[in-house]
C-alpha cells in the first residue's frame, strides 16, 4: 500500500479556499482506503517565518482543530505533530551531511529573497534571509524521508522541494545502500481554486478571504459583500463568469448546480443569489464550524490527539531512524 | 561554577602532538575540579567528512580509547558521546531558525573552500560542498549551547566558530529571553606545539606525525628517524634547535630537562639522545599504550562508559530543550 504524506502550514487562519482546494480533497483521499496517509502540522517549519512563541503554539491549536473539524479522522490515518517526532531533526541533520549546497542555492524560495534583496539595490544579497529559509528544503526532506512517502500532495509551488528530497533520497541509498523511497510529487489536477470577494484568486496576499470558520452572521455578511457586475434583477446572467456561481458550484453536487444554472438562465438577482450561497454554504460548513469551537475549547483533547498520533508515527520514525544511524556508522561500539 | 566544553574530532589516530598539545593539559585541567568539564567526541560532525561507515563507528571506540587511556575519568567528567545526545540536532534545527545566512557565508572553513574552487578555475563556487560543512558551526553552536558551556577550549582555527555560537546564542536571548550563556573560546596560550619527524610542526597533513600508541618497537623505529643535522658526537649542541630535546623537554619534568640540557652542552651523541628519549617517552605512555589495548578489546565497555555519560548529559540537556522549545512556542496545547 502506497503512503502518502501531507504537511500542514500552521500559520494563518484556513479559509474557504483552502478547504475546497486542499483540506477537503485531503480529508476525502484519506477516506479512500487505497492509502497509508500521513498528515502533519508542520510547527519546526512554522519558527522559520515567526519568532512569537505565543502565535506558533496558538496556531498549532486553531489549525489542528480546523482539519479534525472538517472531518480528518486520527484513527484512520496517521496526524502528529511534527515536533512531538523528535527523529526527523536528527534524520536532518543526517541528510545535511549529503546535501550538496548548490541544490539549495538553487530553491525557488531562497532565490526568491535573493532576486527581492537585489531589486532593492543592497549589496548585501543575504540580507534577512535566516538559515532556516535556506535549508528549509532539507528539513521537509527529512519530514518525507522519515516516512518513505511515496507520494506527496503539493501545490505547484512546492513541487520542487518533493524533487529536492528525490535528489537527497537518492544520493543517501547511493552512498549507504538502498534506504530510502524517492517521493514524488503528487500535484492535484483539479487544482479546484476558488475566487475571493474581487473576483481574484482567493488569497490572503489579496485581503480577499473568506475565513472558514466564520460566525453565521459574518459568514453572511463576507457573502454580501461578493464583488457583482450591475446587471438587474431578470436580466439572464453568465453563471461561469460569476464568483457567487463559483462558489457555489465548489460546495454543491453536480444536480444542484446545474439547477442554480438554469436559475443564472432565468435571471436570478444578485441579492438573492447571494442569499441562496450563504444559506447553502452555512448550512455545509455549520457542523464543522461548532466542532471546531468546542476542539477550541478543549487543547487538552487535541493534545491527546496529536499525542496519540505521535505515538503512531514514532512507532515507525524510531526504528527507522535507529536502521539510518548504524548505516552511516552511528553504531554501538562493539 | 563554570563549564568547560572540549569537543573532540573522531576522525583520524592521534599522534605525541595531539596528546602534548590537546589531550593532556585538556585531561590535567579537568582534574583541577575548578570547573564542570564535559567532553564529548564529534561524531555527528565525522559524518560531514565521511561517508565510510566503517570508519565512523571505529574512529569512535579508538578515539574514546584512546582519551581513556591518557586518564580522562568519566566519573570526574561528564564524557559522552555527541550522537547519544538527542537532544543536540533538535537544538540546532531552532538556532537554525535565528541564525543569518550571512554568518555562515563568512565561515573561514567554508570560504576556504570555496577559494579553492575559484583557484582552480571552476564556475561553481560551491563545487563539492556539502550543506555540512556550510551548517556546521550551527551543529557546533548547538554542542556549546546545549550545555550552557562558559568556555570552550580550542585552537585559533577554531575561535570564529565560538564566537558564531556567541552570536546566535545572543540573537536567540533577544528574540526569547535570557536562555543561553554567552560562550567564550579559551585558546590556550601555551600552545605546546610539538615539532615532527622532519622538524616542521607535527601535523597529519605533513605526514611527519608519530602516533601516541605506536608499539614499542615501532615507537624506536620512529624517534629513530627523527632529523638531525650533521654534527658529532662530543660536539656541543644547541638544545633548542633539536626536534629531540623539544620532544623530551615536553614529557620531562623540568629537572630532568635541564639535565639533559647539560648533556647537549657537553655533547651527547645523537644515537645516545634517541635512545635516551625512546626510553623516556616509552617508559611515560607504555601504561596508556595498555590500556588502550584494553579497551580496544573491550568495546562492550567502552560503549557502557559512554552510555553513563550520556544519561548524565542528558539529564541536563532533556529538560533543557523542554525549557527552549516552551520558549520558542513548540509546547502543549491547554
Amino acid at each position: 500500500m502506497e503512503t502518502v504524506l501531507t504537511g500542514i502550514t500552521t500559520t494563518g487562519t484556513p479559509h474557504i479556499g483552502n478547504y475546497v482546494g486542499a483540506i477537503r480533497p485531503a480529508v476525502e483521499a484519506s477516506t479512500r482506503g487505497d492509502a497509508r496517509s500521513f498528515f502533519f502540522l508542520a510547527d519546526y517549519h512554522s519558527l522559520v517565518k515567526s519568532t512569537d512563541p505565543d502565535l506558533v503554539a496558538r496556531s498549532t491549536l486553531e489549525i489542528a482543530a480546523a482539519w479534525l473539524a472538517a472531518g480528518l479522522d486520527p484513527d484512520k490515518v496517521l496526524l502528529y505533530r511534527q515536533s512531538d517526532i523528535r527523529e526527523i531533526p536528527e534524520l536532518a541533520w543526517i541528510l545535511t551531511c549529503v546535501t550538496a549546497k548548490g541544490l539549495m542555492n538553487r530553491a525557488h524560495a531562497y532565490k526568491a529573497a535573493v532576486a527581492e534583496n537585489e531589486a532593492g539595490g543592497g549589496k548585501d544579497a543575504d540580507r534577512g534571509i535566516t538559515m532556516g529559509l535556506f535549508s528549509y528544503p532539507i528539513l521537509m526532506t527529512a519530514d518525507i524521508l522519515m516516512f518513505n512517502a511515496h507520494k506527496v500532495p503539493v501545490g505547484q509551488d512546492q513541487r520542487q522541494h518533493v524533487e529536492m528530497a528525490r535528489d537527497i533520497a537518492a544520493r543517501f541509498n547511493h552512498h549507504f545502500g538502498e534506504t530510502f523511497v524517492l517521493p514524488e510529487a503528487d500535484i492535484s489536477k483539479e487544482t479546484a481554486v476558488l475566487p475571493g470577494l474581487d473576483g481574484r484568486k482567493m488569497s490572503k496576499s489579496y485581503g480577499n478571504t473568506i475565513p472558514l470558520f466564520l460566525p453565521e452572521k459574518r459568514l453572511r455578511k463576507a457573502i454580501m459583500k461578493i464583488r457583482t457586475n450591475s446587471q438587474l434583477p431578470e436580466e439572464p446572467k453568465d453563471p461561469d463568469a460569476s464568483t457567487l456561481f463559483k462558489i457555489y458550484q465548489a460546495f454543491a453536487t453536480p444536480e444542484e448546480t446545474e439547477a442554480v444554472r438554469e436559475r443564472y438562465r432565468e435571471g436570478i438577482g444578485w441579492g438573492e443569489m447571494k442569499q441562496l450561497l450563504f444559506e447553502y454554504v452555512n448550512d455545509h460548513l455549520s457542523a464543522a464550524r461548532e466542532e471546531h469551537a468546542r476542539l477550541l475549547a478543549a487543547p487538552d483533547h487535541v493534545e491527546a490527539v496529536l499525542r496519540q498520533g505521535a505515538e503512531k508515527a514514532r512507532a515507525v520514525s524510531r526504528p527507522f531512524l535507529e536502521e539510518i544511524r548504524s548505516r552511516v556508522g552511528l553504531r554501538p561500539l562493539g
